[in-house]
Order: C-alpha cells, then sequence, then structure tokens
C-alpha cells in the first residue's frame, strides 16, 4: 500500500508530497498510523545533509505519535492494534549483542536511526521494530507527546543513567526543546534547579517550567557566583559554552553532561577535574525500557512539552517558524493527509 | 623537641639537614616517627615550586610509614602508641563539612596537605590528624608500603569511585609509580587488564604485575585496533596524549579517568561523549576509609610496590634517580637520622 509523505528530494529542498511502496512489513514490525510528529533540529540537520548521511528523497520526523495499525507475527502480544504508541530516534535494534541484551537498546552499535536511509513521520505511516514503539500511558496527551520521543528521552536518560538524586543541586543549560523538559523533569525529580539563561526575561516561564534560580549565562560574574555549587549541570546546546566557568560550577564529585553534540571539542583542564573528582560526559536517547519508565513519569506528574501546532501539509512553514528559532518550544505537526 | 629533616631552602634546591621546631601537638593529632618515606613525582614538583605553593625551608615527603609515637587527648583510643602507620597526601580534613560528613575527607575544600606550608615525611618525624594516619594490617610490608599512601591510592580510588567491575575490560596508561600499582589493582580486582606500553620490551615485567594484554602506545595502529573495546581506562602520564584514540578504544558507557595533572587541555570531542554514553573524569587521592580498604586488598592479595631503597641521608642521589626517569618502579627512604 503506498504512504503518502512529505519528503526533501534534494539537500536543503523544500519539502515536497512524495508516495513511497514500503514494501512487506517484517516479522518483528509494527506499522504506525502517523497521528502527530514533532520537529527536532535532527530533522532539520538531516534535510540539509549536516552530518553528511541523507538520502534523497528523505522523509524526516522521528517524534511520532500514532496507532498500530499492523503487526508482524513476532510481534508480542501485548502491542495491540490499535495502541497508541509513540516512536523517537531509533527504530530498530539488533536485541542480540550484548549491549541489547544489558537493556542498551540505544547503544546497539548496528541501531537503525528512523530517519537514516528510510522513511520517518512526516508520513501518513511509519514503521518500527516493536522495542522502539513505546505504548502511551493514559493521562499522556497524545497531541504534545511527540516531542517526549527524542527531546525528552535525551534529557530524561542522563538523569536515570548517571543517578542524579533528588537532594541534588542541578542545572541546565540551553532553554530550548530539550531545556524546557529537562528543567520540568529534575523539578519534578525533586533536586533545586538553575536555569542557566541567555535571555533573563525568559524568568518568569522557566520559573513556571521549574527552575528555582536563574542564572544569566552571558554575565560571567553571575557564573563565578556559583562556583563549586553544582551536582549535574546537564547541556541541550551544540555551540561551544565558557567551559570552564561550568567545569569550576560543579561540586566536588560534580558531572558536566552534554546532550548537545557541539562540533568544537570541548578544552578540559585535567587539573579542575581530578582536584574535586568530577566528570564531562555524554549520551544519546535512552532504551526503550528508561523510555517507558519516562512516559509514565510524564503522566504522573504531568511533565509535557510546551507546543506550538501546524497542520503537516504546512511543514515547509512549521520548518521555516524553527530556522527563524522562534519556536516555543517545540513544534508539532498534525497529520492532515 | 627539635625535629632533624632533609629541606630545599630555596627552589629547586638540593635537600640539606635541617632542624625545626614543631611545637605542641594539637588535640586532633598524631606524632609518627617516620621509619621509610617513598619519592613521588609531587615531592619533586613542591622542591621545584612547579605549582607556585612552594614554601622553603621545604620538607617533602608524603608517602609515610612510621610508628605513633604521641597522640593529642582527642584521638581515638584505637590508634594506640606503637601503631604502624601510612600516611600520605593529606594530614587533616576539617572533618565537619558536608564532604567531610559523606566520608569524603579527600575532597574537603579546606583540606591541609602534608607537604604544603609544612614540614612532611623526609624527617624524623612527622604529624597528621588521626583521621589521615591509617594503620597497617598485618602482613603488609612496612619497607615497601609507603607508596601505596600516595601513588597506590590515587589509583586505587578510581577503581572504587567509579564502581570499576571485575567483568570489566581496563587499561592503564603510563606504568611508572602509579601505573605498575594499577595493573596489579585491577589484576587482582578480577578485570581483563591492558598496559599501554611505550616500551613494549617490558612486556613480561608488565605480565608478571598483572597486565593480561600489551598495547603498543606508541603505535597508532594498534590504538586502532583496540576501539570501541574498554570500559575503564585510566591514565597516569602527565603529557598530551593521543586523546582521541583512548576516546574512542572506550565501549560504551565506557570512562577514561586521569590521575595525571597533565597542564594542557584534553580536546574532547562532545560527539565521541554523546554516541556510546562515554565519560572523562579525574580524582584526586582517596578517602582515609578508601585508604584502609586498599590496604586491606592489599594485604590480602599480596599487592605491593615494586621499591628501590635508598638511606634518607642519600635523599639529593635518589631525587637525581628520580629525575632521570630511572625509578623502577618507586623509591623508598629509609630514615637513617
Amino acid at each position: 500500500m503506498t504512504t503518502r509523505a512529505w519528503a526533501a528530494v534534494k539537500k536543503g529542498g523544500t519539502l515536497e508530497p512524495y508516495e513511497f511502496e514500503p514494501g512487506d512489513l517484517t516479522s518483528d514490525q509494527v506499522e504506525i498510523a502517523v497521528e502527530y510528529c514533532g520537529i527536532c533540529h535532527s530533522d532539520r540537520w538531516m534535510i540539509e545533509n549536516e552530518w553528511g548521511n541523507a538520502v534523497y528523497p528523505l522523509v524526516a520526523g522521528h517524534e511520532v505519535v500514532g496507532r498500530v495499525i499492523a503487526t508482524g507475527p513476532e510481534v508480542p502480544a501485548s502491542l495491540k492494534i490499535g495502541a497508541r504508541v509513540g516512536l523517537g530516534w531509533f527504530s530498530e535494534s539488533c536485541m542480540a549483542c550484548d549491549l541489547c541484551m544489558h537493556g542498551d537498546h540505544n547503544l546497539c552499535q548496528t541501531a537503525e536511526q528512523t530517519i537514516v536511509s528510510r522513511h520517518g513521520g512526516f508520513a501518513e505511516r511509519v514503521r518500527s521494530h516493536w522495542a522502539w514503539a513505546t505504548p502511551l500511558p493514559d493521562g499522556l496527551d497524545p497531541a504534545k507527546a511527540g516531542p517526549l520521543f527524542c527531546g525528552g528521552i535525551t534529557v530524561f536518560n542522563p538523569i536515570v543513567q548517571f543517578g542524579v538524586k533528588p537532594t541534588d543541586r542541578v542545572g541546565v543549560i540551553g532553554l530550548g526543546g530539550l531545556g524546557h523538559l529537562a528543567l520540568q523533569f529534575l523539578d519534578k525529580w525533586g533536586c533545586e534547579v538553575t536555569a542557566f539563561s541567555s535571555s533573563p526575561d525568559k524568568s518568569d516561564e522557566l520559573r513556571s517550567l521549574g527552575a528555582d534560580t536563574i542564572v544569566n549565562s552571558r554575565d560571567s560574574a553571575e557564573l563565578a557566583k556559583v562556583a563549586g555549587k553544582f551536582d549535574f549541570i546537564l547541556s541541550t546546546v551544540n555551540v561551544p559554552l565558557d567551559w570552564n566557568s561550568y567545569i569550576n560550577a560543579l561540586a566536588p564529585r560534580g558531572r558536566l553532561h552534554t546532550v548537545g553534540a557541539v562540533l568544537k571539542p570541548i578544552p578540559v583542564p585535567a587539573f579542575s577535574l581530578i582536584m574535586a573528582q568530577r566528570s564531562l560526559s555524554g549520551s544519546p536517547v535512552g532504551s526503550p525500557a528508561t523510555t517507558r519508565d519516562m512516559v509514565e513519569f510524564c503522566a504522573r506528574h504531568a511533565i509535557a512539552p510546551v507546543t506550538e501546532f501546524f497542520p503537516m501539509s504546512k511543514v515547509n512553514d512549521a520548518l521555516e517558524h524553527l530556522r527563524a528559532g522562534k519556536a516555543r518550544y517545540r513544534i508539532v505537526l498534525k497529520a492532515d493527509f
């Protein structure tokens, strides 16, 4: 059955209506009828072939919410036709390597990425291995949930992986699609939360999202004042920062964690790490199990992305809005084929 | 009572006989009659004022083994006159801050350092807060134990702090005073141990210390072959390395940990961390409790530094031997006042 979609047919091109034949569903796959799909900056980078791995026509979209409409014969019976699921950056893992067998399907070295060399969620339908189709719990608004499956799990995952504690003092750098979710997660996690913001005029909004304190990230004197304070600082930006100030802002045993793929290497003075047993780290999106934990946590604490909606047929307007840096905080496309 | 010692009276100077009045013992202090004192590279850096914090006359020495000969009134009764103890880099912590109260006396921000603005172990007697005087268990050779209290605990500590597991694949960079102890610890910890060596002719020796595999650290092709392999790589060197090769040698979830205070910042590509949830970290010596665990572990597994002995009166010859890079693997001075 032909699948209708929106595709870039060349590098950086406007998305155009596009149809393709997806072939047979494999035994482990589910087919998802797309209801909503968030737009992540990675969609833009793929459309523009920033990472050199784009294949055109390219159907982006990897923050999908929709309903299961078909299942292969090996899909667990618990994942039924009609179930509402979310799908993020990964669409398949090998399920057999040491990493998958440890539950780290997100670190599987042969994991398939939803929009790399295959078609993603700016479409009527999208497919994935059953393991990466996460059922939405009751209480989660499906219209807003899409961004949880890439932006959300990217910032939720390190909180789990590195054992951030409710008694910790934490900071978030970059308050866009990822950062505004990190504030909510860390607030509900029980932490004392600082937002490092370059727009102090957004303070009220940041406080409503969970920030206890706002530090002006453009004011080096303010950064110096919080030296030695934080157990965990999460950077969601992909531009070079005043790294030394943030490393120095870590308490003993503190961790600076980046999920932003800044291209220029981060210069780390060994002495700053050694003196206070500090760490620098990074991580990709979380595993299917961590994603399940995240959506339960969101449902229980009424955590949701702040979203702006566009019909999918206006995807080019939506991308323009994103490129202009105007998204507050995450754009969601509503499928309207 | 006057204390005889060997002191540098000026920056980089030859050590000369020196006497000083230590004043009254404080209520929490013990006085240790020095029997042996290892020489650590930090002694050299202090004598040469590499870190800008030397005060002359400077009595170096912070890998002390000796007997308690006096105790202040607040010293716990369990630490008796005559007890054989070891003393390392720190000689006092405040005991009251959050870090001390959590057991992280080594991260106490006001911790006193044995040879900074006070006199260390190249002397007849040296003093410390009782918490930093670690009793030697039976079965540990006091003549060889000194280097455990700085070099040893520096490499033992991260194994504990970062939860290295007996099932882990680990590597050690730099096979001198610290590295040769790291090989022994990690071998007895149950790990699969790789030594990154620039002198493959030392292979037999490295294997006898616990290495299962030797990788020639000067051969980039050999480094490339172990990409993605290691859960934990411990660097003990203080010169810039081919950092990218070592980061790439880490398995998913792997950690590159440095205890070598290399001055030039380590350039870390964020993407290498993100893709595989890797960490970079550093740490100082361990806490008193971790030091106790270490000496028990050494006694149980017959772990000991490989040492060369000099009488303390030949300390200048010993320092020359160290400066020439000839120490195999750690020099210990025997007090002969």
